[in-house]
């Protein structure tokens, strides 16, 4: 499956028409069908298309294990993903996209919207990393320098799980979460610890992503975006650092600040 | 319900840590109950959200025609939408979300990967508008400035419909498609007739925002950023004029260059 494809288009330029070559983004769609059944579909980057959906059915807690998968298979020809697993979590259906209700507001204490975010969101307690200044310059100008398919096409959002030691692992999507659901899928099949890592993400930290880090189990956001309130107040719940506008030699911190050295 | 908070950040500036205030965009969940039943939550910014359900429901063929709505009731404090209809349209829980398998492959030949889209674009055959190079420059400009939110706080999507004699209505929203279903809404709401208007829209052009064009009825996308493969490959089916990374004095078109005049 290709990552981008050449088009004819037609560049106006300083008053002229001109047709040239241009090299565009593909977006796949992807069913997932989880023990036989069609579960949703995915419009996604055609790579790491597995860990993509480990990553989405860990996060939503469809799945409660990464040892329940049985099997996953793709058919690249249909754009379908056979998963069978041992079990699953009973009361996905119930709760997937669910409204998490209480009695008082639309929205539970913690800022929580959906019931299984509820359930999967992890709080960080600790404080296993931190970082100075200039690595939040260097790990953001890290993920620019890997993101070889946003510089071709402008069209993908960048995810990067990286430490100060030099790990890097990056991923990119025209989904939003989807970057961030197969750094999550390629960790649990390959046994990576997060704990010591942070995530750098290249566009909003909107609730969504702030709750996806989380699940991953990161404790600092990086960002060259803003925030939304909604994000910093679960970020404030859930214990995360969370670091914005991360542009030329300045940044803003909204949550958590303890873990950037001043 | 407010659309910014003003919240306690940490600057770093110039090797400089400093405390101040910063706005931020707000994210509310609105949970839609259609008939009695919990249909969905969406996240939004929150303004015109009645506008962005009737568009919401309107683009997914959820309900067939506006005036089958006899009531729509916003209750703030639960972040609930209540709508009562006298029909819906009888198979969209089977099609909602599901996805159009055709016999040969992933997509329908037209591009469609869920079967609802296919009922609800619309075929644009006819040359309705047409716009000048300098009407691109002029229409983004337009948007860009309307755009008080998104230069406050940076993090939010903003959509227009305009043309080229002063009308203009923007929408800004934290969701890419709720600004368009914002959009649409109150079209529908309002009798507002779409044929000679564009859509001009700030961030990329992706199969689903091309199908809210199409869906609202509208020829022409101008955007600020890049488009996908798909979205392309959908403009060509559907007859749409697609415009992307319009900056500066240059823009790329994509599909039916026809409307945009040499």
């Amino acid at each position: 499956m290709k990552l981008t494809q050449t088009q004819r288009i037609w560049r106006y330029s300083d008053g002229e028409f001109e047709e040239k070559q241009d090299v565009i983004a593909t977006e796949y769609p992807i069913t997932v069908k989880l023990n036989g059944k069609e579960l949703l579909t995915i419009i996604c980057t055609p790579e790491y298309i597995e860990d993509m959906v480990i990553g989405f059915l860990a996060s939503e807690r469809i799945i409660i294990d990464y040892q329940d998968i049985k099997e996953i298979r793709l058919d690249e020809d249909l754009g379908i993903v056979h998963i069978e697993t041992s079990r699953v979590f009973p009361y996905f259906e119930q709760l997937h996209n669910k409204r998490f209700i209480t009695s008082c507001c639309g929205m539970s204490r913690q800022g929580f919207v959906f019931a299984n975010d509820a359930l999967t969101a992890k709080q960080m307690s600790d404080r296993n990393v931190s970082l100075e200044p200039s690595d939040c310059f260097a790990l953001m100008d890290n993920m620019n320098n890997a993101a070889d398919l946003f510089q071709q096409t402008g069209g993908v959002h960048i995810a990067a799980l990286c430490d100060t030691d030099g790990f890097s692992l990056t991923r990119m999507d025209i989904g939003r979460h989807n970057a961030l659901d197969k750094i999550y899928g390629h960790c649990l099949r390959n046994e990576i610890p997060v704990k010591n890592k942070v995530i750098v993400f290249s566009g909003r930290i909107s609730s969504e992503i702030l709750l996806k880090v989380s699940k991953i189990g990161c404790e600092i956001v990086l960002s060259k975006s803003a925030p939304t309130e909604l994000a910093i107040k679960l970020a404030n719940e859930l214990g995360i650092t969370a670091v914005g506008f991360i542009r030329g030699n300045s940044f803003n911190v909204y949550s958590h600040p303890e873990r950037i050295n001043g």
